[in-house]
């Protein structure tokens, strides 16, 4: 159930990135749940990580091997190889070796990246199984079948494409994302791998996803639960005629736009995927004193059950919204101040109702599928943008259920 | 419904503390939702409020009339006046003025307090009208007709009493409370009202609250929203005939611990009747290096909506906790020293899964209404306990259906 139209773009093949997939068994039979991707000898390869504690055993193995100029991504979708000790660190270099002697490498160049249920054994014997198949589909035109190789319990694939010029030549970037949030929807997580064919050092790539990265997945939230494996990586396959992209060049701020502009698709598109969602709130906090005041307010709204519920029932229970925004910590808040809207409805003004506000244009409002709600907090004039989804009975219905 | 066995108790009468409750009609007329408590002339009163930057308007007026000597309560449910502006600070302090003069006093005597939804005017006219049936009907014995006056979504009346002897003589102590959280369910707040006998003067009476209140009131959680009307009275008539209580005194030790009791009991009780709870979960967070730490692991675990709703499904989902656990912002966690119990069963040890646990021990707990989930960090000597319940289709009903 999708929140708005979610079809998977055409997406151009990128030259030096080539994608492979088989079906494994490692939950299921039905779909490829295991995908491989192999990046030409000079690519750079960026990543970004959850920052739960108890990271996943693959999160450990991925960081240590970005700094190996890795070659390949080995993802399985079903396992999240979480909460396993010591005995899951061995199987994620276990798969890595098993991936190196098939492809060719070494294990070093190798980043593992698992998705599904915390705590079970990651089931290698399938993994080594399905790795020659995995590699032999190795192509540069499998980017549909690699959004939903590595789909768990989303609804539907998710991709996000952009080219851009520069000199007449051009840089194309593709993105595939999975996940009902950056938060832990069903133990499964959120993962997002885009590639491009530019020319860029690893650091000004990793400088690029991580900014990126922090403006749109680190702005989503479905539950508040971060999971435990959540991962993106920003492949640059080097391929494209542009010339090397330079910090400071007009070139690269292009490039950092676009990869900004996939970045927000892909993270939007997990959100109109949320568990059991029928609505997309963008939440807008604009004269913060600070950006991270702007994010704590935004989220505190987003994380409320009682606004999400109300979302859900398109009640316009508005007093809920001011509550919240009450409780987000803001230190010395002048409420006279603060202003409150529905799309372009006002709903608080002077610390209370406005005075022109009705139940009427409030419900009118609400009985929209995508809404904005802007609260203009009157303190400075950092902005910052949350995306949420409502709370409906079904997130409890697939939660309750996830292991039946 | 309730969660376990919440019979209103047999309450003892205090002397010098009178309630006296009507039906004023403010939003329904078939119960009281008007309440006026009374105290002796020589009484202390000690009060803790909402930490909500919107408090409402009532939480502004009682703040400032407790330097006043309060001799009066004066409670409404049905109508939080919060988010209300001037107009609300007004209909308050003219509600007070109402009281005082059917009473005999000074308005500043008299703290208001309010439950309800926000954002409606109070109906003044309605409270003024319904006031000179409320005085009429002050006496010693009305307790569990209070219990029931101040109720809003509550499904049952919420009261706890106690009976201390010093030196031969007695102190009594009766609490009643209304409200599924010191949350939000359904706008509606938390009240806590407590009495006793006791001699004991103001600034070691609000001293003994603040503890108690820290202790109790603020270790629950049923779904993290701070309300705009919280608040928790103690009042003490000083009628008792056991000498003034004196700070340090062993006596004074002995009614603080009672006080503690009292209020612990009535928070419990809020938990139990929390909004479409099915079970109770006490989180107890050992070993860590400091409180703050231990009540920020619990609340992480007791606010994750995956781990309410795999705790309604009854599933040993036990990576969620460990995910909760993960996510706390614990700094250098050591993984390693990390265990997590469900009532006696380890589930997690060394970082994964404990290697005594199954499966069917894990599901034993979980089929229990009441159940302790043990966090023990390995870092240091603190020890809190968080109270939550889980998370059920029927908190989304009612939260979604609330104003219809």
């Amino acid at each position: 159930m999708a929140v708005g139209q979610c079809d998977f773009p055409q997406m151009p093949e990128i030259a030096g990135i080539e994608l492979g997939s088989t079906c494994a068994g490692i939950k299921q039979n039905v779909r490829d749940d295991l995908l491989v991707i192999q990046m030409a000898e000079q690519a750079t390869c960026a990543a970004v990580f959850t920052q739960n504690a108890f990271c996943a055993a693959p999160v450990h193995v991925a960081k240590a091997n970005l700094a190996h100029a890795p070659r390949w991504l080995l993802i399985n979708s079903g396992n999240a190889n979480a909460g396993t000790g010591e005995q899951g660190m061995q199987d994620a270099l276990a798969t890595c070796a098993n991936l190196a002697k098939v492809a060719g490498g070494s294990a070093n160049q190798v980043l593992p990246f698992s998705t599904g249920v915390i705590g079970q054994p990651l089931p290698v014997a399938k993994i080594q199984a399905g790795l020659p198949a995995a590699v032999k589909n190795l192509s540069t035109a499998n980017w549909a079948k690699a959004g939903l190789a590595i789909m768990t319990t989303d609804t539907f694939p998710k991709g996000a494409s952009q080219v851009i010029s520069i000199g007449g030549q051009t840089i194309t970037i593709n993105g595939i994302s999975k996940g009902a949030g950056m938060i832990q929807p069903n133990m499964a997580t959120m993962l997002g791998f885009i590639a491009t064919d530019a020319k860029i050092s690893q650091p000004l790539l990793q400088a690029c996803l991580s900014k990126a990265a922090e403006q749109s997945f680190n702005r989503i939230t479905v539950d508040g639960d971060t999971s435990t494996n959540d991962a993106c990586v920003l492949m640059a396959s080097g391929c494209s005629l542009v010339p090397e992209l330079i910090a400071g060049s007009d070139s690269y701020a292009l490039f950092a736009n676009a990869i900004m502009s996939v970045c927000k698709q892909l993270a939007e598109l997990i959100i109109r995927d949320g568990e059991g969602a029928t609505k997309l709130m963008r939440i807008v906090v604009e004269q913060a004193l600070t950006d991270e005041e702007a994010v704590r307010v935004g989220k505190t709204i987003a994380h409320s059950p009682l606004v999400k519920t109300a979302f859900f029932a398109s009640d316009p229970n508005w007093g809920r919204i001011l509550a919240a925004v009450g409780r987000a910590g803001v230190e010395n808040m002048d409420l006279d101040k603060v202003q409150i809207y529905l799309d372009e409805v006002c709903i608080v003004k002077n610390g209370g109702r406005a005075s022109t506000y009705t139940e009427e244009a409030g419900q009118q409002v609400m009985n929209n599928e995508e809404i904005i709600v802007t609260v203009k907090l009157g303190r400075g004039e950092a902005v910052q943008q949350i995306l949420t989804c409502d709370f409906s009975y079904d997130y409890v219905r697939i939660n309750a259920e996830y292991r039946t």
